[in-house]
């Protein structure tokens, strides 16, 4: 008998079932599909051969990233960004953090002048989009930087730990883990955390959509990203050895 | 011994190896991921409850089409049009050849008031994008017209014949079907034609990328995508029976 | 008494009545004021001393073109499309094509690197303002390149060919040659062809807009543009004789 | 001998040769190409069956004019601005000007709720463009409101007064009457008058180009204009009677 | 003498001067002048008699912020967003913040079928402007709300609560409350918190600018924040009585 | 007894109160916050240490000026102008005029090949922001000005004489000075008037918002703006001592 109070059956610090599959696209320097349950986004890494403009000259490089969701990924038809001539505040916000996010844990001196684009395109999405473009855009990142140590293009280690994210959130009263799109929707608190391989915190974002919470909340809602992100971290291991 | 002069070794006279796959994408009416080799389209119809505005009142419905590509689907990662703040003349001319292609084959009154999208984006691009897309979208678009029939939305039989797409093209002297990017880019005539089911044109477009052409070349480049069509339109049928 | 089938009461082989008048703007280095009966088109040609970025150091120049209706060209004012501020997707599938054609008639290592834009603006609208345009712009585009040439701007000679551009339809079941507005919008299947003095296609862009059509009629409605673009370049002989 | 100061030989108080040509496009209620020397505006009235949103409901109508250059109406050739996405802050100033000045003499409630759109295209730039259109479209003004008349579409008599314009600077320390492109480029003062048929001022705009200007100047400017806009004047009941 | 490790001399768990001045706006239903030190935001709260399209019918209303900054807040000038024609994506994520935090304590269905817009503009900037633009923010609301209780449009309490932002971060390894610009720059840790005036957690949004923090470092901000949010919801109180 | 026919209650050349409050800004070169009454602009002069592309390399510098407002400023809540892409014509004219009012007065070689941009955003609007911005404007650039000087940046003196704007109208057939927004709404005519110290005249610039007015009341207008500016000119001269 299912007990659980989640409409997807799952136990409240369950992740939904996650994959990692890398290159996946056959031009890009690294790449990977995740999967978290029905969200999938397509993560490629592409290498160009100079830094965006304000850093040319300083001897570094630059990891960014860009994210858009194809027109049916979601229930309802979505617009074309392009049709409005412009990304939504949405679309800018979740690429800020993707490439903040991935920066963390790059080493921008040992990748010289060059810049890596991630691009995140949900193909479907359930609840997570941003999270999951996390930790599959950490595997595109992983094999683009190998492609350049195979050819000599780092001055030195690059890439210096893993960093996974997942969503978390307080549904009817209980904090639970990945949340779906049904969950993220009613969910009276939503948090996101980026954490990395060694546990620290990379990102923090909470966010009370109905009442505000208490501190003892967010430490709960911590724990429970904490012990996600490791288990996420553990399948990144198993999809880059 | 392969001694055909195509980069790919294909006879001139033979397509690429195609497949639809159908009902890969969880919330369209229909949805078709095409494969023409290298070149992968993602189609999705989506159904909308009112046709566009310049066509209410009228008693009849509306196909149109949207075309992207993901920035990495090319051999160089591809600024994304959204960046630029309006799609490209060549995604707006292609779009506009997918929709002229499939009501062709759309009695559109049957559909009433309503609007149905194909959106075709490119994951990975090998030549031919506009001919796959036009290919899949007729899958995704007989499986939404099929889901509307389930629910009786459909006052008559809605979908006339089959259209599929291929290019033709003039390389190194010798008229070859359905061209992947390596002969794309070195043919001195390129043709893309559409044609129902039945052998009828629904559109050519021949263009000289250098010397220009004679009509025997049009015409053998036509009897090639006669026969390719024909067996795209037996692959659409095994895809949906 | 006019028997003929057409609103017009041409014959279906009649152009309408085409001139072509140079050297009507006061600044440009070519220019021509065409028409096909009541579709006016002003062509200029304006030489610039660059190629365009992404030709820079090759050694060889670029022909471009750009097309614009006034507002009042037509029947119906239609918005400024500055206003809505991008080019629509009609606009720039029309000046693509107009480029296209003039360049398979240039030697664009003749011209060094150098571009010309050729501007086409419709001053008045009856339909076939493509093909009027890309006839008139051949005779604003030779009168540049002799100006060129005048001023030893050439290396070699760079006009290869005449080139000119008509459209035929089948109209009430029969082959027509140059419709006007009232035939345009009434054609079951509508064609642009455009071809070298010398006879050779260089573009042929034929569109179904009900039925399919066949290989027999796409035959007959070339057969029809061959006659009529003939009469074109007869006429673009005598206009810069 | 010319002992003209002006680079035109013209005296001081001389117009250009001032053409107004009515009835020169075929769809629009009114029209009128307008010549001030190598000044050419075509400029067209467009009748509307709705006045702009903001007007809804409250029994009036509304004049308003749009500006534009053909990209070779000048020396060098000119960006089209839909190319930029947007009309320039110069063209915006213009068409504002054009539209107030119309108004000036025209009874908005007269054509009741409807909008009447006067396009003034530059097809050949000399110097006072805006002063050209301003005269030229007061001529496709009265035509298209004759249209209405004609058609009983007009509640009273709806155009009160004639509008001209005409420029006028400090050339070389002389007041000097209607300035072509030399001359304007070179003038220590610019100034633009709109005046009415019996002398009403409806807008002055002068701005002095180097060293400011004194009341005396500007008295002898308006002077100048009064005498040039009167001739315009005559010129504009030949044209339309 | 100065022993603080800070550059403006401050204690770690010190706050800028802050006052809020209310009624500074002539026109504004409710306003605020914030100044959190240097940084001075110009609140004010708009009631428009119609919420935003998507939310009509539902008998509830809205509020939402807008933030933009004047070109010489800042040490350089920064180009205005409307020369590029959209707000920067920080522009973006910072409106979205300020409106969440605002109706984090607002009865939406209260204010009725109504929305409130609250801009906050930069004047000056000097680090930590959304904390400030939302603190100055809940004053401009107050007063507005208490502009429609004196007259009868609220069908109930609309302000649940006050609601204050502080910003913290790790500076040189010192957990330190209210960063400004010198500080902020410089920061390995900076988060931004929105609380309550009853305490609770409206939004925790921390990020990793160098090395990843801990758990007891994110627990110390909090603490920091909590007692500098105290504070401003005291000058609050004082600045509503 | 109030016996004006303003609602103002001033006398016909009764100027609104004048206040120009220097060093408003902490990090601009110069600036000023001028108030005419409730009409309050801040305006900031910027240095920046190139000129426009097109300046570039001829010797002498460029001051231009940039204008917006605040969205409540106003009496109802103005939309800003970068959610609609790009600034309206009004907001262009008013830029461009205070740019022109600048240079009249400003030796662009003695300042370098440098740029300054003042830019003047409205705090509240009362009637009369343009001719607000210029006076306080001059305040600005002064400021800048005598910051370079110190810096002994400037190759000759710069300022070469002040400059002030005041608007005039009649208004219920009475000639009045420095319109506030009441006036402004309702006066016949409407004129704007840029003088220097000297009183030469650097723009005038008058509309008939109703009837066409005559060359007496232009004058009367004028002797009204000359005493108007006269008295601005003598409040900058002690601001700046």
């Amino acid at each position: 008998m299912n007990t659980s109070i989640r409409p997807s059956g799952r136990a409240p610090e369950e992740l939904r079932k996650v994959t990692l599959e890398r290159a996946v696209a056959r031009y890009a320097e690294g790449s990977c599909l995740v999967k978290f349950g029905e969200t999938h986004v397509l993560c490629t890494a592409s290498l160009e051969d100079r830094p965006p403009p304000w850093l040319r000259g300083q001897g570094r490089g630059w990891v960014t990233a860009e994210y858009a969701m194809l027109p049916r990924a979601t229930l309802e038809r979505t617009r074309r960004e392009v049709t409005s001539g412009k990304p939504s505040g949405r679309t800018q916000e979740i690429q800020r953090l993707i490439g903040r996010s991935l920066r963390a844990v790059v080493d921008l001196h040992a990748i010289g002048e060059r810049q890596i684009v991630v691009d995140c395109d949900v193909l479907q999405a359930d609840g997570g989009t941003r999270t999951a473009a996390i930790t599959g855009a950490w595997v595109a990142l992983h094999d683009c930087l190998q492609w350049m140590q195979a050819r000599s293009m780092l001055s030195a280690k690059a890439l210096k730990d893993h960093v996974a994210a997942v969503s978390c959130g307080i549904y009817r009263g209980t904090p639970v883990l990945d949340l779906d799109y049904a969950e993220d929707s009613a969910a009276e608190t939503d948090a996101n955390f980026v954490l990395t391989g060694t546990g620290g915190i990379v990102e923090v974002q909470g966010t009370a959509e109905g009442a505000p919470f208490s501190e003892e909340e967010l430490l709960r809602l911590l724990a429970l990203a904490r012990a996600g992100t490791e288990k996420l971290v553990t399948l990144q291991k198993l999809a880059v050895s």
